[in-house]
């Protein structure tokens, strides 16, 4: 699936519809529902997607001939944008349809963003193609420093990015990764996310990924699509994948949105979920194996304690004793931990810290 | 000044410690007041800087006994990152603050990290130095492309990186811009920074920087210390410095605080202010050059209009015209305008409004 796909995609669909008119039938637009009752959880790939409810736009219904019309508006949209090989946002192709209509029309066809994207996110899953393959960008966030290079095309030009020569910088993980871009010559055993940039700067200065022959990647908090993105992509060039976050509500949501996917995305589910992920510390564990972070402990928040009980009660967490020991361990002690304190006794100690578990195979499911 | 003449500073002061500790005397750590009585706006420089109140800490003081403790505590620690060549973030630091003191002493020389940060910014300016030469790193955001060269040490090694050969991504901003870094080869007119990365990444789809000759950064919303010493940097390195923001109150702030600095930064200002700055746009007056723009326009809100009104109060905005002018308009408009806007024609009309006003010297002071 690529961009240059998803536009025959969008002009099968538009001529679904002009075959239906012509033939004096009720033309229909059709997809995947998105609403939570839709999403579920695969246990066999291990996954969030959506079921099999679906959702009908009829033309000639009252109720419905608004949308539908928005809808077309917005695949027309996109299929300009895929046409002249221009990239926007979901805000960029807002403005562009509230131009379109011009002064003459009386009721605007958007009167906000809130309308239009939607009808982005009934597109992508109607064509079973992503937003980056309408040629939409979603914010990005991410670095990536190690053993690998980038063929990016620029204008005319194919580029080539060493990401073992971005010095402090790393290579920055643009918002699509499958569209005129290539990775070659991965030489690494693993690739290592780790959930705050200060943490990756730390390793990048320490020369970690050259000396552990590593890929080291930071989403810089939460994973955006396009780091979620090449996170599924490394793993399909058989990395072994391990995150490190801290030990605490927001860690262990960054983690299991790596892993599993999110409800939000759940509509791409197996393009930006890599259920081979594994997850390295901090662990409450750890206060077992490195007696000083007793010491460097927090205490948990009302958040961490609600979002812990909160995971105790997924069924793919029920399923994982090591999973469940660290959660009520949390809301035994009332404490968290940051990777953060890591740091204490050395400010090399980080590296260590990941070698011993990478070594050891001591990982979370 | 660098990390080396920091180093040296730390030391002279540690000595003159030492000495009046041995002479008999008390020994004292003198350094201007960050309070906001004691930042000033200097209309001749141009830029927020601190005044001559100066703030003093006693050894023999009961109120200030722990503080100079732990300002000596945070500027021992300094000077071994330095020593070290490692570096870390004040996160990092308050860890090892927190570690140092082992399980035997029954108070924490730091309970949070809220004790140990303001105690940076003391050393930093009793120094006169920066975060970026104790070894500190800041959150860091932002990227650039153009015709211009990074030389970057990574370990042992000097490594170029070519900052018009970095594709769709951009070169990532560092927080440390200064330190075994130094920018090669600029051949561009001038530099433009582009509040939002969806407009950056449109224009260096484009290739804008390339066609015509520019600096092309984002700081990708409000400007990080890095972004912010950068940009002082090329205007330095003799280029003109244009920035494109919304038409709000977040826009106008990340304007103003590129051009004068800020409240928070007060204490570094002429290292991070640009006061030869100009503002591009969008303005309210873009309303009547473009006229389509008047329907893409939205309401502002309650914090638009309050910052407005402030902003007519500050002293260096009531000297100009086109700046009141602005503010009044939104005021009595009660609209705004988003840069994002300027896709409503095209995607690519954003180029050429730039390119327009910077044809016609179309800027606000």
């Amino acid at each position: 699936m690529n961009g240059s796909d998803t536009r025959t995609k969008l002009e099968e669909m538009a001529g679904g519809m002009v075959r239906s008119i012509k033939a004096g039938r009720n033309p229909k637009f059709v997809t995947l529902a998105r609403k939570r009752s839709n999403i579920i959880f695969d246990p066999k790939t291990g996954y969030l997607k959506l079921g099999r409810a679906k959702e009908e736009r009829d033309f000639v219904n009252v109720a419905q001939a608004k949308r539908f019309m928005q809808t077309v508006a917005v695949a027309s949209k996109c299929h300009k944008f895929v046409s002249e090989g221009l990239h926007t946002t979901i805000r960029g192709l807002y403005y562009q349809l509230k131009y379109s209509l011009g002064d003459d029309v009386d009721e605007n066809i958007f009167s906000e963003q809130a309308e239009s994207n939607p009808l982005i996110e009934d597109i992508e899953v109607s064509l079973d193609t992503t937003r980056e393959n309408l040629n939409l960008n979603a914010n990005r966030k991410g670095v990536l420093a190690g053993n690998m290079k980038v063929m990016d095309r620029f204008g005319d030009e194919m580029i080539e990015i060493d990401c073992s020569k971005q010095g402090r910088s790393g290579w920055a993980i643009p918002s699509d990764v499958d569209n005129d871009i290539k990775f070659v010559d991965i030489k690494a055993k693993y690739a290592i996310v780790v959930e705050k940039d200060a943490l990756w700067q730390r390793l990048n200065e320490d020369g970690f990924w050259k000396k552990e022959n590593a890929i080291l990647i930071t989403p810089q908090g939460q994973a955006a699509r396009g780091t979620r993105r090449l996170i599924r992509k490394l793993a399909d060039a058989g990395l072994p994948i391990y995150v490190f976050t801290d030990s605490d509500a927001w860690g262990w949501y960054i983690y299991w949105t790596i892993k599993t996917g999110s409800i939000n995305l759940a509509y791409i589910g197996g393009a930006v979920a890599t259920p081979e992920a594994r997850f390295i510390g901090v662990t409450m564990s750890d206060l077992d194996r490195y007696e000083f972070l007793n010491r460097l402990t927090m205490n948990s928040s009302e958040v961490d304690l609600k979002r812990a009980q909160e995971m105790l009660g997924y069924e793919w967490i029920k399923r994982s004793k090591p999973w469940v020991s660290e959660l009520e361990r949390m809301i035994k002690s009332h404490k968290k931990l940051e990777q953060d304190a890591l740091q204490g006794p050395r400010l090399t100690f980080v590296d260590d810290y990941i070698k011993e578990k990478v070594r050891d195979g001591d990982f979370l499911p």
